[in-house]
């Protein structure tokens, strides 16, 4: 396949403007201000994917935001890949740390990205790499090389939990009927040693809201006399771990899988450096459950971490104010075998039950998902070691991830497919944080590895 | 002294309007989007006092925002009264909890104000309370009825901390020279039962940041590998009080003037009705330090309560993120004593030595002020408990308050001057809350029992 090589090479600056444009789109699920932007983010995929050669493109109204649909058959009796992405991003704040606009995609050159990066929200996450997919799409079909049958499901609500995905995957057994599922929103090592998720965690994301008095109240009059809000918030969410950093709530590690001494030695041979880990994050220590080690903390483990808090006076200036209400939002990442509705219930009975008297709590789940385990002996995970191999000329290693593709367990459960984790950003394009980019390299490289992808699934399932 | 009642019911229209005008004006001193805003009512407040015949008007630049001072002396033998006051108001939010926006100034009824009250920030504390001096000063120089010499001192930084008053009275000993002070920033029990403030809690207010990565993160990818700051510094903030409530910071209570049982039972002869406490605040408990009742937590007993706090992701939605940083700005009520400064020191070193490794603490002291007791046997305390008899027809109870006015004991210290406080606002009146508003009836009875004051105390005096 050195065509496809030299493919990248003729049209990279057109690859890498078409991406930009898409990227200019704040397609911002979690704020309904942007509701008309994620809308026409939708009809750019949906012009992208007919562009490069899909039939029967179309965008499939849901509950929420249309999810776009396309397929290529070529024939019943070949295999056929299911590619997922999304076209949503996470919101683009904090605002004021990003070093250029986060919808105004430029490209710069970093340390661990010589030649150039994306800088944008959405630019690895995920819009980056699942319009990999749409370009090695465009090769195939031009070079007349695409091996067997394909589809494509883009959905636009994957930053908010994915509901209307698991309502149309539901509804469309028979449409959706693939032999692999193909996922490019994970990351990989470095792009001198790629590897393959095969893991991930589920998800419980809640809100919780705690009211004293029924009016903000001053602090001098009232303070002591009743219960702050704020402070009862703070010490219920510091209630949540123990001393040695285990999660409190009853029952909460009841179904966590615990990994064997053997396959906890087999993890720690993936290459990390502590001090430069540090270093990243300009940190003087880590911190996490005890017993664990930091890749064990951030995968094979569950997790209870704030995400947001607010309450009382923020602004400028002081204000001897006792808020009314305290908020958070609280997330949960868990391993497989926790489910994820048990565990938020689990969370709101204990939550509830710790308040004082004197408040009272209100705890609103967001969405959740299952965590997820591939196998690396399926035809699938061959494939795909094989296409990096032949790209990178280097083996894969398969690693457990920390984070979260809610909706990959639930494709397993309705479509009986195995997903297949090809990731190629890095931990530190920042996806989720000011200053997300994406490298050229890195996208060129998608572009390049997923027809090998293709031709090796093929090859193996015959 | 019937001329004043009959003065007052001649005059109360143009006495109210006047009032709304000065509330119109948004002097947010917290706010610097309001500068303009604070300097426009200090010269509002200049005119009044003009028009109302006070000589020697003047507004004195400070390094921050302006002082008016004014003065009225009739015979250099007799005595002299300070007034102090402040035109600067608390920030309105949070704005979507205003029935009526807050420099929109309207008259409703209440149930405990059936005469009406006036509804907007600073109505009562302290643009309204302020206001009632300059109207009795009117009555007195209009009737030729003023009794002694008068001086008023009216700031604009109360609400951040006065600190430009602590240098324009260390600055101005002799312009200031006095018998007593005279501040109506407090309130009273009820409006059949009037009481005077003998006891004023100190303040020392600080702002607290912990950093931990140096950007946002992915939680998934880091989630429990890593120190959450919000998670972090819930913990260091429950951590301030134990499970009696008792604050944790070593030496906090050390200089805490503890009352004789006599003196609580002298107290707790004050009328209060916990149930109507709880039921006013919609609340199903109370809750607080152990070992002490209500009226003692919130007025003789040392506090500590978050006033503010925030960090990650607050907006609509969800967002799987750990934030860089957290904030909270913290205040703690001091009793007579407790050195405000020193209280602020012991708060910042323990604040620092309870942080985790994996996250830096910055602790900013915002501003602060010593409590303050006033004995009940002086000539001012006196003057107003029969002020107060003669115009409610009922003798003032002297009670301890919870809040703070900081420049309250430098006064003592530089002027050396008691400090008499004649409030006539309600605790009910929601200052610093949303709904802040000043009974019509509280307002009148205050411009009636002021010059009562002026005549008993200068009697007394004799």
């Amino acid at each position: 396949m050195d065509n496809i090589k030299s493919y990248v090479q003729e049209h990279k600056d057109r690859f890498i403007s078409e991406l930009i444009e898409l990227l200019k789109i704040p397609s911002v699920s979690a704020d309904s201000a942007y509701s008309q932007d994620v809308i026409d983010t939708s009809e750019a995929v949906r012009a992208s994917l007919e562009k490069a050669g899909c039939d029967r493109v179309e965008i499939c109204d849901t509950p929420g935001y249309p999810i776009v649909y396309g397929e290529k058959i070529i024939d019943r009796n070949l295999p056929t890949v299911l590619v997922y992405g999304h076209y949503d991003v996470q919101p683009p704040d904090p605002m004021d740390l990003w070093t250029s606009p986060p919808f105004e995609p430029v490209i710069k050159k970093t340390e661990l990205h010589p030649d150039g990066a994306i800088f944008a929200r959405g630019a690895c996450d995920d819009k980056g790499q699942m319009y990999m997919h749409v370009k090695a799409l465009e090769y195939m079909v031009r070079s007349n090389s695409l091996p067997c049958n394909v589809k494509f499901m883009i959905e636009g609500e994957e930053e908010v939990g994915s509901k209307s995905l698991g309502w149309f995957v539901e509804k469309n057994h028979e449409k959706l009927q693939c032999d692999v599922i193909l996922i490019s929103d994970t990351g990989m090592i470095s792009n001198q040693q790629p590897s393959i998720t095969t893991g991930l965690r589920g998800l419980s994301y809640v809100e919780v809201e705690v009211t004293g008095p029924n009016r903000d109240l001053h602090s001098g009059l009232y303070g002591g006399a009743v219960a702050n809000p704020i402070n009862v918030l703070a010490k219920m969410i510091a209630s949540l771990h123990d001393e040695n950093n285990h999660i409190t709530i009853p029952g909460f590690y009841d179904k966590v899988e615990e990994l064997t001494m053997e396959e906890r030695a087999e993890m720690a041979k993936a290459p990390f450096d502590l001090d430069q880990y540090k270093k990243a994050l300009d940190l003087d220590d880590i911190y996490g459950e005890k017993g664990y080690v930091t890749n064990e903390r951030n995968s094979i483990r569950p997790t209870l971490d704030v995400n947001g808090i607010w309450g009382g006076y923020t602004g400028e200036g002081a204000k001897t104010v006792i808020a009314s209400k305290a908020f958070a939002k609280i997330s949960m990442r868990l391993v497989p075998h926790q489910d994820w509705e048990e565990i938020t219930e689990l969370f709101t009975r204990h939550f509830e039950s710790i308040a004082p008297s004197g408040v009272t709590v209100k705890v609103k789940p967001h969405h959740g998902g299952q965590g997820y385990v591939t196998p690396i002996d399926s035809i699938g995970y061959q494939a795909a070691a094989k296409a990096y191999e032949e790209s990178f000329g280097i083996r894969p290693v398969p690693v457990r991830s920390g984070g979260s593709i809610p909706i990959v367990a639930l494709f397993e459960k309705e479509l009986k497919s195995k997903t297949i984790m090809m990731g190629f950003g890095l931990d530190s394009d920042a996806i989720h944080s000011p200053n997300e980019h994406f490298g050229i390299f890195n996208y060129l490289k998608g572009i390049e590895t997923i027809p090998l992808f293709y031709k090796y699934f093929v090859e193996l399932s015959k």
